[in-house]
């Protein structure tokens, strides 16, 4: 194979960029003349990228557009919404131009933040934490007696893809019932699976309503009043999807009027929500900064990611989580 | 069988002694003139106790040596302290009085509990939830990756019985390396286990040490300066067993040195840890009030373990959660 020129836009530190230079030994690697500061930030135009083979980052559309001599788009992040329409993939199609993500880099960790928001949830931290009741007390007996343990209650996880289907791994042991949604059901998921018709019978029974789903045009503000106030009284809600698949109006009120039981947010519209934002002022409502996909060495499994791919890439072999 | 006198000493509402009422029909329930507050409280004295069957509670050993009719004393917690000695492992086997304790009840919300700890520890959520970290800044990407996911790491739980094996269960599909302490192995544990003599190497390699060891003779401050000294540095210690089996000044010492990376406990020595204790003041610090059992309903789930075994006690088959 020719010696490939391989556009790599990410922020890590130089042992990672290292790592990369070393995985790709005998291609080219360009790095852009201004580094992005992380994996959803966009990256700026960059002369030299019109002429790479391989782009690995988040590329600017309209640069790939222009790129006569690229082949394949690597995303380093889960979500793909900067090329999720109808253009773009006209485009890829067009040029044959292949489009894989990170999903697999970020799964374990998006699923054990999930997981993480539904057992605090249910084992009442936030309140715990701060409590100093007095074992015997009416206080503490409020407090212990409000935990919970997930056993036979229902969990509604909304998109099923890699972070969705390890999240209902980690769930099997709890003897929670699981029902997913998916837009279109592939039939290989291990969990029932629903689409739109039965979304409101869905989101009446489950104690729990996992939010995944991707930002796009179809899942704007998918969570809108209607939506809210199909759900079942008391439910808990979570969100590790993207926060604008909610409309937060609707969450607020439904917090407001005790609809939902308490909201779980690592995404929110806009990021960071404002200090001033009333879901920061709710006492059920939990927000940690979009780092569900966060973890030790992040940068160097998006690279070691990129150099599996790249292999496959290389020898012709079908693409790990191949998105277009 | 003969019409059983059953002493029950609980704290519980008047529709869950109905239900203990109606499951004992045709026997006799004898309720305390003076209710406990807690199921870990000790009852008064009472004059009905020297007659009565079974009791279902706390009773004190003391009236259960006069009451020279007793067959059968199921505690309604799952420690057992007040009766794990010589002298009244004696008295039950002399007199033949089966004991019974209501582990059933409290394994699957400790393990869980236990659960929480440990994700909420690997999301960093104490301190993520507080975070106001912008996308992309130093700050946010020092949190994002401190998170965690747990897999590849190593737990040690000490003391495997009910609660660490529900434990077990529930971190299988996290991919953990799972190591399980006890004193006296059984040979039928999932989970490979050590004994005394291989503890020090357990220790030296765990990063997470989950401490469920009961409350004895054997276990108190079983956790001193010289055990925490030989923990894996940067390991989690977490407690969910009892207090009584911690050194606090040991494990103070541990937290301010940086030696163990933070502490998770439901249980402390005395509870409540007062106000101004110096654990209280330590960062990486968690406490929780001995609420790691507690569960909705929590009064009923005791009575329907204990009728339970009220079933087997009258068809003479073996009691659930035997311990003496």
């Amino acid at each position: 194979m020719n010696r490939l020129r391989i556009f790599a836009d990410l922020a890590a530190p130089p042992e990672v960029l290292a790592l990369l230079q070393a995985g790709i030994k005998g291609h080219e690697l360009v790095l852009p003349e201004t580094p992005v500061s992380s994996v959803l930030a966009k990256a700026g135009r960059d002369p030299q990228f019109a002429a790479v083979d391989i782009a690995f980052g988040q590329p600017d559309p309209e640069a790939i557009a222009e790129a006569t001599r690229l082949k394949w788009v690597h995303i380093s992040s889960s979500g793909i919404t900067r090329y999720d329409n109808p253009q773009f993939r006209a485009l890829a199609a067009e040029r044959k131009i292949a489009v894989s993500n990170s999903a697999g880099v970020y799964n374990e960790a998006c699923a054990v933040h999930a997981l993480s928001f539904m057992t605090a949830q249910a084992r009442q931290l936030p309140r715990a934490l701060k409590s100093h009741a007095v074992y015997g007390t009416a206080d503490w007996n409020q407090l212990r007696g409000s935990c919970g343990t997930l056993r036979d209650e229902t969990v509604l996880i909304l998109g099923y893809g890699a972070i969705g289907k390890r999240l209902a791994e980690l769930l099997r042991p709890f003897d929670v019932k699981l029902t997913a949604y998916r837009r279109k059901p592939r039939g290989d998921e291990e969990v029932p699976v629903i689409t739109e018709r039965l979304l409101p019978d869905a989101l009446a029974e489950a104690h729990h309503i996992v939010n995944i789903l991707p930002d796009s045009a179809e899942t704007r503000q998918f969570f809108d009043a209607a939506r809210f106030a199909a759900i079942r009284p008391g439910a808990i809600f979570y969100n590790i999807g993207r926060g604008t698949t909610v409309d937060q109006d609707a969450l607020l009120g439904a917090l407001r009027s005790g609809k939902i039981g308490a909201a779980w947010l690592d995404v929110t519209d806009p990021e960071l929500l404002p200090d001033e934002h009333p879901l920061r002022k709710e006492p059920n409502c939990f927000i940690t900064p979009h780092i569900a996909g966060g973890h030790t060495d992040e940068a160097k499994t998006l690279v070691r990611h990129f150099l599996k791919n790249f292999d496959r890439f290389v020898r012709g072999e079908p693409l790990l989580d191949r998105v277009m």
